[in-house]
């Protein structure tokens, strides 16, 4: 671990004051119209540059890609950076998977008790003949689950993933805490982890929910996991935790903001504290590698952070949800002091990447930007130039999925992801949600393909997004290792490996010359120092 | 048979001169001011009408597609309509699929005697070893078949066509004539038709390229066709010919250009006439549906055809290439003669369903209309709204291939197919190339996911494309009543089962009523009686 890095873990964990000081400051900067105009103009700088660059180099990044030997597209590991698994909204096998599965549920175990409705125990057979339904009947449309009439209506598609439009079905298929103790999703789980280990090449980063509604929520998804024994090493876990405070107060289960706080952490402090307390918790734990938080984004906000108007986790007891920076800045701080206990007790610990930008208000990315390194979809960047600038500066993780935006908030011709990449920002491509979005067997090249169809990505650019990838993705340094090269963290051409990614050495020098003169060029303005680029 | 369409097949073959009268007519008639303004306001008040409907049908279409029983997307038949085989240029397996085919060989069939070069006999390991490659290096990359770099250069889209840019390996696994009599080929073939057959619901029409370079070719091909066994219920076959007598001429292996049209034509006419002279090439002329003509559009055409200059084919003895329409008339005089025959003799006839419009001149188009009913691209019918708005009319039949043309001629974001489809054009989807476009296992479906995804085609929409590729397609009748249900050939609904095609009833109505509406608009226009809508 280096100096700077030990530095930065030990300092202490700044404020909810210090937090929103620092994002009015940052709003501040990113809204004055001279920063605007010099972000504007150096990202179509940028942008130019890198257009000149394929013009003058394209062909030599070509060549240098066939002399590699047996490397291409579909043999360098590529990881789905932002895929939701099945709990809360959205689910990681396709739509005819799920049908399949449910069918043969139906034909072949008919009589297995499933559900119990008011003391009624009653088998999927009962189910299908209440919904009036045969395994015949079901077909993709009866499913109902593909998101169409979405746009704009975040609410309509979640609730498109109720199969059949039945909370019933989702009840008992989608979910790990039912009456069949979720194994029939665990089953589910099992054969799309099959798929992926079959493609060997691919990987995937599953969300699951951790609600906060009670203390109970880790345990029963740990059991879960570890009694369907669902750890794979192409599959690495995450934790979304939506942002339903106000559901919960609404409905009486948590009387302020602190106790969905300490739902959510105090059963990881305690597992970090004695790991035999829970060896099965212990065990999951140690296969997640990060946390997300989802919610629309487009919702309005709630009240804005006043600095000198803050209200602490355990006084927050209105029916409001708290704002976007308010969910970040607590789940961020809850996180910190959580790693640095887990680290001290050489236990993993968790990336904190949530989404943001995906609609909605742009200051939600200045909270991302001051919070974390890496978040999902990033779109709303479009809207402000020197957000923009700064997330490239930074080298800001952004995974990507514009199939999943032209769904839902913008079309796939307006997607910004052809511009961020020509900049040169931080992003990979990701499928969010295979379930309601992709046609085919594979959603994962499905998204690299439209991509490449659509914006005429070339060998060098798709292998380049599939690098990023791996480079943003939770997996462990060891696998990196393997999957990119020994020296993948080291800086510019150094750090790749052609052999392994399929990249040739003059891209990613490029990218490195064009990063460190950007940074050089700000640092000159600003009279400072070069700050070391990050890597 | 009805007595319309009888008398027009009893009717006497148009002459050339015929042709290019009429040709000249419609060409002014589709120039002309007034006609041009009103093809351009009604295909926009078809293109607005058909929004209507979704806006307020579009719901009523999705229930109904709800309450069908079983079917869906997955499970309706689609005809990929425009697909090379892998003869010429272009090919029908992906490229991840010949890669893997062609390692295979090399390293468990690396000692077999593949070619001979100036007399002595080559092993495929010889090959690969003057190649300097080995079965661990090939890659995508090293193949380099996709397509890019090729945008307006069809000549260079072409050379891809060689895997490795090596001729010599294209000789080997792309060949029917060859060393291995075409037997890498034909097992790359039958491993595409299993995977055909296992997905049950796709069809292909793969084109086969006869030349007209040689009187022998017809038999060649038969006998590969024939001996390897190769038909199927899930594959049609056709006939491309390639607009290469120029070519011929200059090497000397043709005087005129009536010698490519016997070595074409004269060894079916003699099949006809006595199946018996060879039982295989009757076999294969079984299994064929229809003949294609490709070449570059976008190349200058040659001298226009002049009605009082006209050259007969035995005196076209230039070295300069006929123009398109000389081409297309010929290839129709001959197919009518020839299917005229057939009929007589109670075989199969072929249908004439030739590349027109991909790019180049608009005048193409006009040649089309007079001479066939079916043809692949189209998409240069945007640049004239009359000849659009006569296709539309006559609902001629355009078999689409955005992802195609999106690598050569035109870009994905412009593509007319969206619009044609609103418009009600009588439009398919197909690959055209999965060799050098397509990136998953399952193009077609790929193909479809792309067009649905960024142009938001509804479940509706998707299916009524699948249904429209089967009706457009050369399946035998009583292969689309199975698929499509017994009265599919009726006009309007009564065409339409949607248990079979899941398009709803009332989506064939208003794409009915409102070519009726249409076609009576312009009777009355022209104070003409209504013509009954064609099939």
């Amino acid at each position: 671990m280096s100096a700077t890095r030990l530095r930065r873990q030990t300092r202490p964990t700044p404020s909810l004051r210090d937090f929103a000081l620092a994002f009015d400051e940052i709003k501040g900067i990113v809204n004055a119209g001279p920063v605007k105009s010099l972000a504007f103009k150096r990202l179509a700088v940028l942008e130019q540059r890198f257009n000149l660059h394929v013009l003058l180099n394209g062909w030599r990044e070509l060549s240098s890609q066939k002399s590699v030997p047996h490397r291409d597209f579909y043999n360098v590991r590529k990881v789905d950076t932002h895929v939701h698994h099945g709990v809360h909204h959205s689910a990681c096998m396709n739509q005819k998977h799920l049908l399949r599965f449910i069918k043969s549920k139906l034909r072949k175990h008919g009589n297995e008790i499933v559900t119990n409705r008011d003391g009624h125990l009653l088998t999927l057979a009962d189910v299908f003949k209440s919904l009036k339904l045969t395994a015949y009947d079901l077909s993709i449309d009866t499913l109902d689950m593909h998101a169409h009439d979405t746009f704009h209506r975040f609410d309509r598609f979640n609730l498109k993933y109720n199969p059949a439009g039945q909370s019933r079905l989702r009840e008992i298929f989608l979910k790990t805490d039912n009456h069949v103790r979720g194994r029939y999703l665990a089953e589910l789980t099992k054969e799309v982890i099959n798929d992926l280990e079959a493609s060997k090449y691919q990987l995937a980063e599953w969300r699951v929910s951790v609600y906060g509604r009670k203390r109970s929520e880790w345990a029963k998804l740990a059991d879960w996991f570890y009694d369907n024994r669902l750890s794979s090493p192409n599959v690495r876990w995450m934790i979304q935790v939506p942002r339903l405070y106000a559901v919960y107060r609404a409905s009486g289960l948590v009387e302020t903001f602190d106790e969905v706080l300490a739902n959510i952490f105090a059963p990881l402090f305690e597992n970090t504290l004695d790991p035999s307390s829970n060896p099965k918790l212990h065990a999951f734990l140690e296969a997640i590698v990060g946390f997300d938080s989802v919610d629309d984004e487009s919702k309005p906000d709630g009240m804005p952070l006043d600095p000198n108007r803050l209200v602490a986790p355990g006084d927050w007891n209105s029916t409001d949800e708290p704002a976007y920076g308010y969910w970040m800045y607590h789940l961020y701080a809850n996180l910190r002091s959580l790693n640095g206990l887990r680290r001290a007790r050489g236990l993993s610990t968790f990336e904190f990447r949530p989404h943001c930008g995906e609609a909605g208000d742009v200051d939600h990315l200045v909270a991302a930007f001051l919070l974390t390194t890496k978040i999902n979809h990033g779109v709303q960047l479009r809207r402000s130039p020197a957000l923009q600038y700064l997330y490239y500066l930074a080298q800001l993780g952004v995974a990507m999925s514009p199939l999943s935006n032209n769904r839902l908030f913008l079309d796939f011709a307006k997607s910004p992801f052809p511009k961020y990449f020509k900049r040169g920002l931080n992003i990979s491509l990701s499928t969010d949600d295979p379930l309601m979005l992709h046609f085919t067997k594979d959603p994962l090249v499905e998204e690299y393909s439209v991509a490449a169809q659509v914006w005429k990505l070339s060998s060098t650019d798709i292998c380049e997004i599939a690098r990023t990838s791996v480079l943003q993705s939770g997996v462990e340094d060891r696998f990196k290792r393997h999957f990119l090269g020994d020296h993948y963290d080291a800086p510019g051409a150094a750090g790749n490996d052609i052999r392994m990614t399929n990249v040739p050495d003059i891209r990613v020098m490029y990218r490195h010359e064009t990063l460190t003169n950007e940074l050089a060029y700000v640092a000159k303005l600003s009279s400072r120092a070069v700050p070391p680029p990050p890597k």
